[in-house]
Order: structure tokens, then sequence, then C-alpha cells
């Protein structure tokens, strides 16, 4: 094997361990048993198990990044969709060394990592600029979309520790969130609210975006009914889903 | 001074020279100049940068850890703004020194650090969950509790990074995103309509979430006529929020 060929294939062997494990629990001997090398020869190839470390991060950043590449065409909640679903696939592909990437264990906290995971942030945010079709965000609709991918990081590390809710529910929810924190916005922003409004107006009634407007404005009937308390008044709307 | 005092002093001049500038680049030498000592006395009470560092982590989660107890009274999203303004105010006084923490420079990201920025998101977590009146949490109501504590910490993060947006503005908004992320999960799950459609519908109309029930109901009765293209329907309803 050539030197590029065997580093690719280190690399390889590495995600794949941390696949199953945080990589603070996998040696370089693990990984060079894995390989079928010896330990001296993996150090041949990287100078110590940060710099391997880091090379493994970096290819599953690049990989991550691609995965948020979405053709432009058809409904933006549908695309968002399609996005959380490859998000998903990786969180699960990835789940140890993706938590323990994300949560800073002395392995993997460097300040190497932390650029790499910036730049991955980076990526999701300027997809979803371009999907918007805006070049120059004004910094509520940065805010909005920055802490959205920030959402969506918090809610993979949360199902990744015990996966108590299933994932297909949580990749609708996020499209469902990105939604709600962008109409939080509009709602008290005349420039957010030109910016969102005519993109959620555009929605088809069955896409995500549609279904949660349609339920939401559901839900806020039943509110008359759900009041508890003596003062509460008689409301003529049903409230199946308070009973 | 005795031992304690002149530790808590140490501790008192370490968060006030890290709230202007990352802990990174202050050195004990600052320290102990400004606590005015000699740089070896320093060391007599604490063994090294790390642990002068981590007692004064140490002091600045307890102190925000208590800036979350909000007493049970009024309605609750008047109390969240509440708990939020000050969570602001903490986020203020410690500018670089939280920033620096959070995004896990090389001197800030040990595992001792990372334990303790838990044990406050877990201080946040049980204090709403008391004020909600739930014992044991369904998973999806964790997952919007714990989730919502993160994008609390990502906005005071994205304010620091430039203070583009006037804090009150975000303070108020993650009230409102707190209501959007319930009812997102509400308008999906009946277990989460049971529990959050009763708390919601007994906020006052004048509180945040009642204002943003009247707001959102509004925005949704405008995305009719915000539709873009040949084929959007004409509408009775007044766009202005659009103009």
């Amino acid at each position: 094997m050539g030197v590029e060929e065997r580093r690719q294939q280190l690399i390889g062997v590495a995600l794949e361990l941390f696949s199953h494990r945080s990589p603070d629990h996998v040696s370089i001997d693990e990984i060079a048993a894995a390989a079928g090398i010896s330990r001296p020869l993996v150090y041949h190839y990287f100078p110590g198990k940060q710099s391997l470390y880091e090379a493994a991060l970096r290819r599953a950043a690049d990989e991550l990044a691609e995965r948020f590449v979405e053709p432009r065409e058809g409904p933006l909640g549908a695309r968002l969709l399609r996005v959380m679903t490859r998000f998903f696939d990786f969180v699960d592909e990835h789940g140890p060394g993706f938590f323990a990437l994300m949560r800073g264990g002395p392995a993997v906290g460097s300040s190497t990592a932390n650029a790499m995971i910036d730049e991955v942030r980076q990526a999701a945010y300027e997809q979803i600029l371009s999907h918007l079709s805006i070049q120059s965000p004004p910094p509520r609709l940065e805010l909005v979309v920055r802490s959205w991918v920030s959402l969506a990081e918090s809610t993979a590390l949360l199902w990744l520790d015990g996966r108590r809710i299933p994932r297909g529910e949580l990749e609708l929810q996020l499209v469902h969130d990105f939604a709600a924190l962008a109409a939080v916005s509009a709602a008290y922003d005349d420039e957010m609210a030109r910016i969102l409004l005519p993109v959620l107006a555009d929605e088809p009634p069955g896409g995500p975006f549609g279904d949660l407007v349609t339920r939401l404005t559901g839900l806020a009937a039943t509110l008359p009914a759900a009041r508890t308390g003596a003062a509460a008044p008689a409301s003529p709307l049903p409230a199946a889903r308070t009973a």
C-alpha cells in the first residue's frame, strides 16, 4: 500500500472503532490490530493518537458537511426534512464518536477539533441561508439559523443518550422547530416577517410546515377549554387532545 | 488573612479578570498582582492555574444556579422572563469567561469544567420541571426542556459575539422559544398536550405566552396574503407586516 492509501485505511479503521466506543477508550494498539499492522507502523503514518484522531475527524466532518447539500427543488420543509434524515443517519452511524466529540472528552476537546466542529456548523448555516436565497442575513436571521443548528446538535445528543424517542419523530420535530423559532422571531420583528412569511406561505398544506400551522391553529383553539380553575369560561370548542 | 479568606479573595480577583479576558489569556502573575501578593504565595493557596480556575468556576456555577431559583408565584411566562433577565445579567457580567468556558478553550475544557457545566444545566432543568409541577417527566418533556436550556446557552453565546441584538429582546425571545418548542411537541404528542396546554391556557393574555399566541395567530392570518407566484389566491386579510 502507498502512504496515502495506508493513511486512509487507518482513518477508516479508526472511524469504525469510534462508531462503537468513545475515542478516549480506543487505543493505538487496537487500531493497529484492526488494521492488521504493527503499532510502530501506525506511528509511521500518524505521529500520535491525536493526529490520527484529527485526521478521522477531518474525514467525518467533510462527510457530514456533504450531507447538508440538498438540491434546490421542491418545498423547503421537505428539503430540510431530507437533510435531517441524513444528519441522523450520520449521528446514528458515528454514535459514540459523535457524542464524545460534541461533549468534549479529554482526548477529543482540542482546539483543532473545536475548529472543525465550527466549520461544520458554518457549513450548515450557509446551506440554510442559500436555500432561503439570502446573501446578507440580518442579525436576527443569523441568530435564528445558528441557534437552530445548535438545537439540532443538542437534540441529536439527547437522542443518543438512551434513544428513548424514535429518531424519525425528532427529524420531523427539528423541521417544525425551525419553523417555530422563525415564526417567533417574525412575530416580533418586521424585517424577519418580510423574509420568512413568504417562505412559510409558499409551503404546501400537507408538508411539514403546513401541517404544523394546521395543528398549532387547532391547538390554539383548544386553549380556552384547557383553562383550569373555577373562573374558566365555557367554551364551545372540542378539547379532545387535552382530555 | 486566613487561608480560606485568602482563597476566596483570589477566586474573586480571578473571576474579575476573567470577566474582561478569557482565562486562557490571564496569567497567575496578573492574578497575583491584582491581589497584591506574590506569585509563589498564589501557588501556596492553589497548586496551579487549573485549580484556581476550577475554584473560580465552582463559585460562578453556584452563583448562576442560584439565579435560576424563582418563587412559585404568578404566571409562568413572567417567572421565566425574570430568570432569563438574571441569566443575561450573569452572562453580561462574566462575558469573556463565560464565552471561553462554553466554547471550550485549551485552559478551560477540562472534564471537571464540563462536569460543572452539566451540573448547572441540570439545575436549570430541575427548576423548570419544578415550576411545571412535574416530578417524572416523560422523555419528550425532558427533551423539550433540556434542548431549550441548550438553546438559551447558544443564544447567550451568539449575543456575546458582537451584541448586535438588545439583550432584553433575547430574554423575551427565549421565553417565547420555550412556548414554541413546547407547542410543537404538544402538537404531535397527546401526552405533551395534556401536560402543556393547561399551563399555556392559564397564562394571562398580556403575559409573554399570551402575547405570543395573539401575535402568531395574527401572523398565521397573513399567510395566505404572503403567498408568492401567479396562482396566489386573493385574500381579504391585511398583509401589513409583510408589505
